[in-house]
């Protein structure tokens, strides 16, 4: 089940990254590599960072080649369709959700550092977006605006909190997953935001 | 021949990062750093993400000092000559080539999956252009015009083909370099491109 | 001494972060990522090019905890005063000066090879920068103005120097600390900078 929807997650984050690549009129080429970004990049940095080798897309290639085929096909189809937005939006934070459960089960596998999960957590949810907005030549969006980081890291300090107490696994994780999910909706919905940070020096 | 060949692409590739330095107006630390940045990126990514320890430019100290001083050297002499833009254009190209061999053989090597062989290869030949625009403030031209990574990439698929033949290594080797080169150099004088991603959103 | 130390150029990097952060109007968890990423990031490339594993801030959680502490008291502080620019940029360029030091041992102490010492302890002390500026839109400062970079450098190179005439430890870890700081100090009290790069195209 977290597997299917790891596969979902990494086609979403792929088509999003795809579309960033569009808006920057990347080639198709392009496309394919900011597809690939966006979904894997997260993964790649937290596996990186905790050592382990290989690295996930290299030990499993179903990830790359997902994400190499959403990302054609979102290039295919924006040719002649526009991509509904909200449906995006909304696969989006079952990826963010997804992925932060993943990066904290593997980052507490490998450090057995709740903190360290944590990290690993919203590195896995939040990084592949940064990569991608770098790549365009943009702010990173994630970090500037939206309840959209701050989703990631309540599952998975959530996670942290339950597999402390050792509750069951299958609970801990739909709990993380269901708070990550409900926080990024609601916070779509009701276009919520933190409070920026008010500096008025220049 | 293809080490010499490599030295070549190193330093062809550190005098395109020194030019990006200079036209953003940095320092001479700046144009070494982006320098070396440019010809080792793309070979580091690569050997990050197989886990191989040490890195080659630690292993074999010479392409960071190769990388350095032809820096330097693009440096001292664009203060009194303009270079000619072809040269280096053409240079650039067989850099790209051989680096796209060598990351194939490196990713073939500790994978052996010629998928993700064909990814090392296209993530040598190009990731370094990618972080020298970036750290230049620029959306990573490579992805958005011209067929650069294409060229890389047809090159590493040829060389996937034809060691999946098993054809002899000189041959295969020979084959994709030439192909990678003649794409890349066709491109350039007939100014071919793929085609962009049409999107009509805002 | 020089662990104290170490974790002062830590709270000050972060520090700076944050106020990037602010200054491009990110959220607060933007500030606490962008705070962790300059006080973590040079160590971090360093330790994933190295090789070493756990990165340092995994092996010593400490390190997290206070970028993390100092970027949101940073965020919190500067709602109300205006941080003192001057005592910044002193207490970075003893950040600085630290971060290359131990940068340096770390290089040393993995490959024996004082070229990629110096290259690590650079690298450990300048790319959090680098990060930040990338991660906040900027071209990265270090690089265009400044002696900054070169600061590190020479500490760095200094290092080289006394450890391979086998001086001992303290006085060759004093002496490289108080050339970078000086050499910094000097550069932002006089407002010196390395000739730029000059170049007439375009």
């Amino acid at each position: 089940m977290i597997h299917i929807l790891d596969l979902v997650g990494t086609a979403v984050f792929a088509i999003t990254g795809a579309l960033a690549a569009g808006r920057k009129q990347m080639d198709i080429f392009g496309v394919v590599v900011l597809g690939c970004v966006t979904a894997l990049g997260g993964g790649t940095l937290r596996d990186v960072i905790l050592g382990n080798r290989p690295v996930f897309w290299i030990a499993d290639t179903h990830y790359l080649t997902i994400a190499a085929i959403a990302a054609i096909g979102a290039f295919l189809l924006a040719q002649r369709w526009r991509l509904p937005a909200p449906v995006l939006m909304y696969a989006d934070a079952v990826g963010l959700a997804v992925f932060t459960v993943i990066g904290f089960q593997k980052g507490f596998h490998s450090t057995h550092t709740h903190t360290i999960a944590i990290v690993m957590g919203v590195t896995t949810g939040v990084v592949g977006g940064i990569f991608r907005d770098v790549l365009s030549g943009e702010i990173p969006l994630i970090l500037r605006r939206e309840i959209y980081a701050s989703a990631s890291f309540c599952g998975a300090a959530l996670l942290a909190l339950l597999s402390y107490l050792q509750l069951p696994g299958l609970f801990t994780v739909s709990a993380a997953v269901l708070t990550t999910l409900v926080i990024r909706l609601a916070a779509l919905h009701w276009n919520l935001a933190l409070p920026l940070f008010q500096l008025d020096e220049d």
